[in-house]
Parts: C-alpha cells; structure tokens; sequence
C-alpha cells in the first residue's frame, strides 16, 4: 500500500502514485521492425478541452467517448487545453454560478487528461494529423463567446488559428454538441450539424443553435445522434451528441461514428 | 440562441439551457400496454461518486463508461455522492495539492452527473436493485481513509450503510479500480480483484493493493483489465480498470464486463 501512503505524505498526488493514461498510445513491438508490412503507427490526434464539467466546462462524457474511440483506432493522442481563467464557476448540483470563484480553464481540464496536458499556445497542426473539439459550455463559454454573444461572438486566438493551421494544411476537425459553432465562426461557408432543427417537444432543446449557424454564414445539415455529418471539402466532421436529449449510449455511437470519419479522412 | 443567452443573463446554468442527462431511463412507449409481452422495466441501479477527477475523486472515464454500459444495458441509473468536503484538491495539471482550496464531494461528482445527484445519506437499497461504485482516488480519499490508513482505514459512515444493505439484501454491488478495497473492509470474507499481484514492469502499478485486500481479510482473484470477477455467493463483481496501465477502450471494455455482470446478477 506504500503507493498510496506517498500520495498523502509527499503531497505529490500525481506521480508517481497513479500512473498517467496512456491514451491509445501506439508503440511498435521489437518484432515489427523484422517484417516488411510493419504496423503503421496510429495517427496523432490534438483533443481540444475547456474545463471539466457540462456546465462550464467539456462535456466530460463527450470528451471520455472520444477517448475510448480513439484509443480503439489505435490513435495517439495529445490534449491540450488554453491556460485562461474560466468564464465562471458553475455550483454542477444547484445549476448556479459560485460567487467568487475562479478556476482556471486548464487545470480543470487536467482532470480529463490525467494530468497529460499542454498549453493550447503550443498546439500546432504540423505535429498532428487531426484535432478534435468536444462540446459543453466550455466551448460557448471559454473557447468563445458564443454563450453570451451568438452569431457576435469572438473565439479564442488560439482556437482560431488552430482550425485555420489545420483547415489550410487539409487536416480534419472533428466537433461535436455546440462545438461546430467555432467551425462555423472561423471556416466560412463550412458545412455542420447540431442535430435538427426544431426542438420536437424537448428531444433537440437546443435547435435553435442551427439558425445561429446560418447566420454566421455556415451551412447546417440535420443529423441523427448516431450520425456524424461529413463535410468532404472542408475535411470537417461534426456530431450533435448533447444536442439531443437522449440516452447515453447513443451520444456514445455517435462519437464513435465521428472519430472513425476523422480518422479515415486523416488517413488511417 | 436564446437558450445560450438565457443561461449567462439568468445566471442559471443547469436548467433550462441544458437538459439533465436522461441516464438510461427507460419508458414504456404507448403501444407496450395493448401488448401482454411489455418490455421489463429496467434495473434500477444507483451509482456512488466521489468527486470528478482522478487524483482526488472520482475516476470519470471509469464513471462515464459504467454510465454509457448501464445505459446500453436498459438500466434507470440515481447517482448520489457524500454531501462533504473533499480531503484535499489537487491541480491535475500540476499533480500537487492546491494550498488552502476547498470543494464538495457532492458539487463536484454533480459535474459527472451533469447535475442530476442526490445525497448519499438518501440512498436506500429498497430502492435499487445493485449499487456501483466507480474508482479514483476519491473512494480511497473522501469514501474511506484508505489513501493515508491502508488496512487500517476507516469507511465513511454512509458508505458502509449501504455496502451492508444491498448485501444483506442480496442485490449486486459492483466496483472497480480501488473502490473494491471498500468491499474487502465492510464485507469480511468477500471475494475481489484489483487486477494482478505483482507490478510487472509498471503494467500494474498498484499491484500492492492486492495484498493489503488480504490482509483486510478479503480474497484477491487475479483478473486481467478486460475481465470482471464475480463473487456468486456475495454477489460482489469487481474488474481492475485503471489498476492496470494499458489502452482506454481496455479499460471501458472491463467495465461493461463489470457491468453486465451486475445487471445479471440484478435478474435483468
């Protein structure tokens, strides 16, 4: 049990205590390097998170999904995060912002990645072949404006010039829930879904959100929670996962079906 | 847009911008009743957190898979967590404690709840029939004093309630990663894994554990990540999960094995 007597009486609760999530890491065994038709390696995949939690943060449930399908894709992944100050704190069990707390964008995100996380300063699109982006109000609250100013809202310079880097060097997006609002900002005339279009007695409560993607100049595509809408041109690939209130292995599929599209589109 | 809008202007976050999580639930649709063979109602399964994050609450990929598994499997999911403060707070970016922060056990595991929580002191087995508790260092900081006492750990006192409940009532209880040190603690005699008994290079970093499991009293089995082991006779089902180092969809797939077996276990 010394392990996890260190962790109390270092103060270290990190490491060396529980060992860091080897997200899908893929390594080439001893043997491949003997055979002609050796294992490609799986491709890189950059996760972009904005905190912990639905309310202010990533939709945790989203970016786990996105996880799992990657690591069964044999992707290699690294996440990153910006390292601003939250928009606020949402109370998650009474659905209130707490007063007078702050936390910090990337260290909430930190919860999601285990502790493997990178500045979104220093993500560049020449290091991976794909970046993803899952929803919850982080990325309406704290990769964009969007919560506060719809169709007006600014987005996060680094999340801008991150779509654009890997936009112009013909990389694929993937984004799910609100999240291909920051597509729809950034890539003009790109080609989204956030599910459908009318709320349909409460199934979509947020289908409103397509109107908004018109208006930034967009083209919206209704999609079921199980698909994912493929836009070939822009090599983008978006999912409504939340925008749709269901049961969760269904989000889950949809996830699924996001990522395998990213991933054929990146190559592997 | 208007629902984004409202949730900064009200200041409410929760409802009714983002609707809760429907975890599962099942509903008979209109046409079950003209049917003699209605589908069963499915297991009602509480899930016990303890906080959001792994170093110092709840493991969440380990929770959000048992929620995508018990939503596959049919099952109507509560989720309760301690209405207490965390021992501690640790950035996870950083892996070190935050000096003189402080956060709920219940607020934060409503992060993973989207919400959608009750207190633990609430839980009652009459109303469920299995309980699951995930992993993280949460059950072994903030369910028990497992992290700083090993053997000689205290459990918090709802916890050990409940653990004695659904036992003494015969449904399933289900736990993963570090939580089934919970079980070998309250349960004398009973059966579980925590995955293997030696490190095995770093594959198994706590391996540890197993050993202080036996010396609690308990039984350790061996399992591997991808296996739950089931305790016929207590009705206990443990599967390693994040005690083993190894590939994210691994683990979610241990825990659907986990899952299965509980609801089985539950007669559903």
């Amino acid at each position: 049990m010394a392990a996890f007597r260190v962790l109390v009486a270092s103060r270290l609760a990190a490491t060396p205590a529980f060992a860091p999530l080897p997200l899908g890491g893929w390594a080439p065994s001893p043997r491949a390097a003997l055979h002609a038709s050796a294992p490609r390696p799986g491709a890189r995949v950059a996760l972009v998170l904005s905190g912990c939690g639905v309310y202010d943060g990533t939709e945790l449930h989203e970016a786990s999904a996105i996880l799992v399908h990657l690591s069964r894709g044999g992707a290699k992944v690294q996440i990153f995060a910006p390292d601003v100050p939250q928009m606020h704190v949402v109370d998650h069990s009474k659905g209130q912002p707490s007063e007078g707390e702050t936390r910090n964008v990337l260290a909430e995100s930190a919860r999601i990645a285990r502790g493997k996380i990178a500045d979104l300063a220093r993500l560049s699109a020449a290091d991976h072949d794909a970046v993803i982006f899952p929803g919850g109000f982080g990325a309406a609250k704290n990769l964009s404006t969007f919560a506060v100013d719809g169709k007006d809202c600014k987005v996060d310079r680094d999340v801008e010039r991150v779509l654009r880097e890997f936009h112009g060097a013909g990389k694929p997006i993937g984004l799910c829930c609100i999240a291909p609002v920051l597509a729809a900002k950034v890539l003009r005339g790109v080609e989204v879904t956030v599910g459908h279009e009318q709320e349909e007695g409460g199934k979509w409560p947020h289908a409103g959100t397509a109107e908004v993607i018109k208006a930034l100049g967009a083209k919206h595509r209704v999609a079921e929670v199980t698909e994912a809408h493929v836009d070939r041109r822009n090599k983008v690939v978006t999912t409504p996962a939340f925008m749709c209130d269901t049961e969760l292995h269904l989000v889950h599929d949809g996830l699924g079906a996001m990522v395998r599209e990213v991933l054929e589109l990146a190559g592997h």
